[in-house]
């Protein structure tokens, strides 16, 4: 319905836009190995230790300011090179998750049971961003360009809420705009929102009791969470079916033979507006209650993280589909094809684009459309301008938080994905650094967009980042 | 451990005893035909009109005074005949079980679909009591003895509680000792219990709403029932094994495509102590709460009804297990015998009695030992000293409460063991009516096994006779 | 994207028109009274008697021939009148919802206990269509039009699918468009589609036994139906959300002693894709089948009815848009604005239309937008082109399938909708007879958006319509 | 009701007697030691190294013979004194148990969160068996005593069976009589028996997907898991009420975000009686594949472990009984009884033993009485002669496998119930070394109790000890 111009004089042309992708291709084995090292480490959430040291090295030694700590999050830092306005962010994150271990194969292998995995592509995306934000300084050096471009090296995204600590230490306060991108099964951009989310562990207190001669002198908090679960499967039916609910059960007992004196379920609901979830949590939290009040146990609850649903920005979107589709997708060797058609097999393909899909651009996504996951880039994007794009880095059709996905993320298909993530980023800042007017339009579609809505994380505001939150309960 | 001596002296001897046996063999057949007759009526709790007049009609008829409409129930009546001390009550109940409905066959066949049925032998219970006090009557007037002979016409026995209200009308304060018996497998007595019980309907309100359109905007009272059900399921674990929880649900929902807004479950549980069942009954009623809290639905308790756990009388069982061993069991003809082959094919038979224990009377029921069942003559036991044993109207092994179970009672099988039953209260009630030792022991066993509890129902003090509890929910 | 042009000309014109209104005027009061009579029979699906009584003699003094017991159901009959081509079909209904019951009044205030009640608005549907049907031949009369009108008395479309059994008695063979409408809370129309259907009662068969004395000798019907409930709300999550699942419990035991022997839940699976429904509906089967292992009881399934999604048809929508665009919206008087803000006052009022859209008529539904509910006018309209509006007949917010649906269709409320919905369908219906084009166009339509699916039942071919769906089962 | 009769003359007496006592008196000090080490090592099943290997060489030291690994088990082994017959077999256990880690505090306190404690007070066990062990050595050589004196460190006892895999190996081929005790809340012997069972994990195998964006592609094992649970639970009603069912969860869930393709529970039946828990198990069984069926999952059974009910030997017991009335119970000093007396108020006491009653020793337990736990001793009692007693360890009423046992078996009041044990124990090995008669009564009772049951163990025969029972799922 809206309507935006820009002239095309203003993009990135010629001869300076092909010095810069060339540079780039001649880096792309480089940040590939990054990417793999990384990809190797798969450390979980806030526990990237080696992860953000190899990115913070290598932004070190291309010139960057690193600022450590920020939040007191030891693998959180924020690295900047250049001055004054505009201040370009470029988000990266590089945490791995749970139990997602996998060799490079089409096939459930994983490298160590139980081990985490990159089955997001964090690796990617982190190291992805970097690329891009040295090849933005490099380009901005040679053409001796005004502005800041300025790396965030994000913690924890998965469910630990990195960002929502850095923006309060106030990293994000003097930024223009921020872009970022995200590994996928295809490649596109537009007005998609996610899904705002709170998440928190319920824990249950009962009374142990030897299980067999004196099962009725014990309070079971296993029976307490059995019964919070069914509530909330219950629950499911009454809320706006664009509601999320999950949960898994962290602990269950100690040992048969004892009436479980402890349980704990970690609960996620997301919807797409954060009113809406607040009513759905509140419910949830009755779900917790009646657990504890049916079996007389005690529920303790801990929030541990919640983000807002994505503000999308249009002018911002533009740019990258502009850019997304003068480059065009990513191209298979007949072996990356074999693999991703073996791949392909393990998991259903009803509604899935085909391969090949993997060589073309998406339409751009129309207001309204919603990914259905939840990030806290979100947070950033009710904080200042924010746009993100995805990459085809997996072979299409390939599941999120899947072995399949770890495979496709650590092998030469992520690697090919994430170069032109990284082009389409680089390119995408370099415009925005250029162009004042596209940075007007992003702004006043960022507040018309936010509207009278006040921020505000449902977080409590004196919780630390939660360091420890991938650590299995004692 | 305690011994009881009487002289066998003052049991009913000789040629009494065989003039009263003889003459009750005469009338078997007539008060077979009574038993048949209230077999067809099956009528449910509070609604006996046909059973109950029935047998005030026949008891009328014998010159007994009747006292009709006892605390306003239309079918709860005493008959007395005789005057001042002792007083002996034989107490009779006629109530069906919905749904037992069945023809006379050894397979599920009913007579008509979803109707009740005398699964209980209730019809054998009343008709067999009444018998015996009309014969008792007979014997009193001829040998021109003492005392009262008073029978108690007490509906509702099926979870009713017709004696609970009875005894708060206050018949039962002039009772020497109160005697019984009830239809069952086998024949014998003893000192057992049987589980002291509180029900109650739980009822679920809520919100209705289109269950395509806006469930959302419903809120599911059969969620909540559910809910509270899987609660109660969980509860089993941690309570005493003698405990019995069950329950049905009577209403689950009005149509399916709309949330329900109204749902019941009728909940009943059980113990051999009152005390502890007050404690079970405080957790299942968390267990309803829960289901409304995690559902936002309104929870309504109607306490139904409550009845203690028996207070056995060790004199007045002798005096039951004195009189079944002089008589015997029962005999069947070939064609039963056929009957009750066929019958026990229908039924798990591990532990059970094998053919031919009829004939025979069993152990006397030691200290401890239960019924898992409850009645409200449990209710009379602990105002009076009160007994009573069971003789075999069912095939060895039929479960009570059983379509098989009805198939007997309507058969000649019944109709044989409610004649040995009727025979053993009469001899019975003639042993207590003249032998004053004999009720002072009872009195005293009586008062040593009450000990210091207050009986005190935990049917609310205000309710009244719940004449409708077996209709449908609306 | 389609474009459609009538010529403006083609449409009911002038005075032909005005006359056609004015007449209709005039007769609103005795089709109001109509309408007040059916809500007071509230007879549910297939027992629809004295209301289908009620229109057929309206319609036979209208001159219209009747064909009756369409495919031997005594509630479905077709009332003709005019001959040749075109056949413009005008459906009807008139069944109950069942536990509606209400008086009008703005709080909840069962007429009957437990009784049904209006909550859908048939009576105003049925009657008003019948309305329309007579309008529309007078107007024919008097202008000596060729082709025919025929109303359709179609019975239980709450859950009975009257319509499939009457397709496939070969009734909509001949018709060229099938029109209605639906009682709603607002004016308007669109290419919405609907949910497709199927339902079933899942009915369970156990072992009874004494629930206090013999828990172990018996296998819970109702155990198992609670674990096939925990099952399908388990489901809900791992469908795609546009699903809906619900059910009730129909019967959960016969008596709480008595360890149930039968139970039957009744369950609902609606989607907006027919192949995508059948892939849900063999996991629900699955839920019942492993609710019968885990309790050693065996499962019977009854379909009990099954309908399509609809098929819109945009060029017949449009002819709805430009005659409710015309005749605008409904007028409260200040009496109706107060029980129309009483009401609203005893449902969440979020996301709703504010008090006054009633005079209003909604924008054009745009393609892929969902009624979440089902109707087996979507069976007729992948036979037929056909399609539908809905009417401001509940006060702005009212959900459908509640008590405060049916105080408004049998207020005045609901009659202003029901006569804005008779004289729409009534021009409707004559520009349809008018205006050939019109017909190809919507033929067109009808041919492109069926595409290849060959429309087939799930109702199994042999089966009859359920007459007694609505009987509580025995 | 039978009848044993032993000389008094033929039991230990006088001199020899009291200087056995005196010199376990003198020793109470270095065993007391002992036990509080392997209090603090707390090593659970299997993973007794340390433990194991403390006794090894206490009892090494002494004289004895070890045979080390038996079962290839590394902590299994047994040490042999003297030679021929009769050949008395001492049985000790020192495994821990998860989670029960606890300071000697009479308040909830870990020592370290999540860490194994000796909640069962198998510290105590081992090492009075030991202690017992040398004890009986000791006097057997002073007194040039005939026979063979062998202590069995039994590994894994708290569900890990080591006594079967033992018993598989043959090292319990030559024994006459087999004698243990048991930590206790009170003091005494009888001829109660104790719960056969059977137990195994239920791992659920589903497909992983994104939770938010695609939960439809998902197929959840844990959802499966929660169904079994349900399916558990009710089947506890239809279950003989002397059966017990338990369960934790031990694998609920990988993230949140994560559809679960894998969950596992790990389940328990117990019954008295191995064929009636046959039926039980079957049941359960029928519970997992309900769950996977539902949920279209896959379900793999691992059984873990089974053992017997034990078979009771009443001459062995009478032993017993005469030596702990002989010896009385314990006495605490005031600040153990004050510890008591705290550590009581944090159970509910209703039913329980008063303080006091720890220097007491408690009616010899009638035939059919039950300890409500299982044992791996029930399976060397289905081979050979064999009996236990329980004494005072624990303040009277603290439930077994609590933190409150754990604090006790760590105290002085632990080790005062452990001299006396000791102490029961050698005088009663002594008893049977010298009482050839005794001997004989007590094979005539095990052959007589055990019948022509065969014994069997449900442990599969391929099956090698679960050394790694305890270690979390992958």
């Amino acid at each position: 319905m809206r309507f935006w111009i820009w002239a095309a004089a203003t993009m990135l042309q010629g001869a300076d836009r092909a010095t810069l992708l060339t540079r780039m291709d001649n880096r792309a084995g480089q940040f590939g190995e990054i990417s793999r090292q990384i990809w190797e480490y798969a450390e979980v959430g806030y526990k990237e230790h080696k992860s953000a040291a190899l990115l913070k090295a290598e932004l070190q030694k291309a010139g960057f300011r690193i600022q450590d700590r920020v939040a007191d999050i030891p693998t959180a830092f924020t690295a900047t090179w250049g001055q004054g306005k505009p201040v370009i962010a470029i988000l990266g994150e590089y945490d791995a998750l749970p139990e997602l271990s996998q060799e490079i194969a089409p096939q459930r292998q994983p490298k160590a049971n139980g081990a985490p995995g990159h089955g997001c592509g964090h690796n990617l995306l982190g190291t992805g961003a970097a690329f891009a934000a040295i090849s933005v300084k490099e380009h901005m050096a040679e053409n001796r360009m005004q502005g800041t471009i300025r790396f965030y090296g994000t913690p924890a995204e998965e469910g630990g809420g990195g960002k929502i600590y850095m923006a309060r230490a106030g990293v994000f306060n003097d930024v223009d705009a921020a872009i970022t991108w995200h590994p996928g099964n295809a490649n596109g951009t537009g007005l998609e929102s996610s899904l705002a989310n709170i998440n928190a562990k319920f824990r249950f207190h009962g009374r142990a009791s030897h299980a067999a001669s004196s099962p009725q002198s014990g309070r079971s908090a296993l029976d307490a969470l059995l019964l919070a679960s069914h509530a909330v499967e219950l629950l499911r039916e009454h809320v706006p079916s664009s509601t999320r609910i999950h949960y898994i059960i962290t602990k269950g007992g100690a040992a048969p033979n004892v009436v479980p004196d402890f349980a704990e379920g970690y609960f996620y609901a997301r919807s797409p507006s954060m009113p809406t979830l607040d009513g759905v949590w509140e419910r949830m939290l009755k779900c917790g209650q009646a657990g504890a009040l049916a079996t007389e146990t005690r529920l303790e609850v801990e929030l541990v993280n919640s983000v807002y649903n994505v503000l999308p920005n249009e002018p911002l979107a533009k740019v990258f589909q502009s850019n997304l589709t003068a480059l065009g997708g990513v191209k298979y060797t007949p072996e990356e094809r074999a693999f991703a058609e073996t791949l392909r097999k393990t998991f259903p393909l009803d509604g899935q684009l085909p391969l090949g899909s993997e060589e073309r651009i998406q339409p751009f996504q129309r207001e309204g459309s919603l990914i259905s996951g939840s990030t806290d880039v979100a947070d950033v994007s009710w904080l200042v301008p924010t746009a993100q794009f995805y990459a085809a880095t997996y072979a299409p059709g390939t599941p999120g938080h899947s072995w399949q996905a770890t495979a496709c993320t650590g092998a030469s298909i992520g690697r090919k994905g994430m170069l032109l993530a990284a082009k389409v980023l680089a390119l995408s800042a370099v415009d925005l650094l250029t162009n004042p007017e596209l940075l007007k339009s992003a702004q006043a579609d960022f507040e018309r967009r936010r509207g009278t809505h006040v921020y505000r994380s449902r977080v409590p505001p004196d919780r630390k980042a939660p360091l420890n939150y991938r650590d299995a309960p004692q």
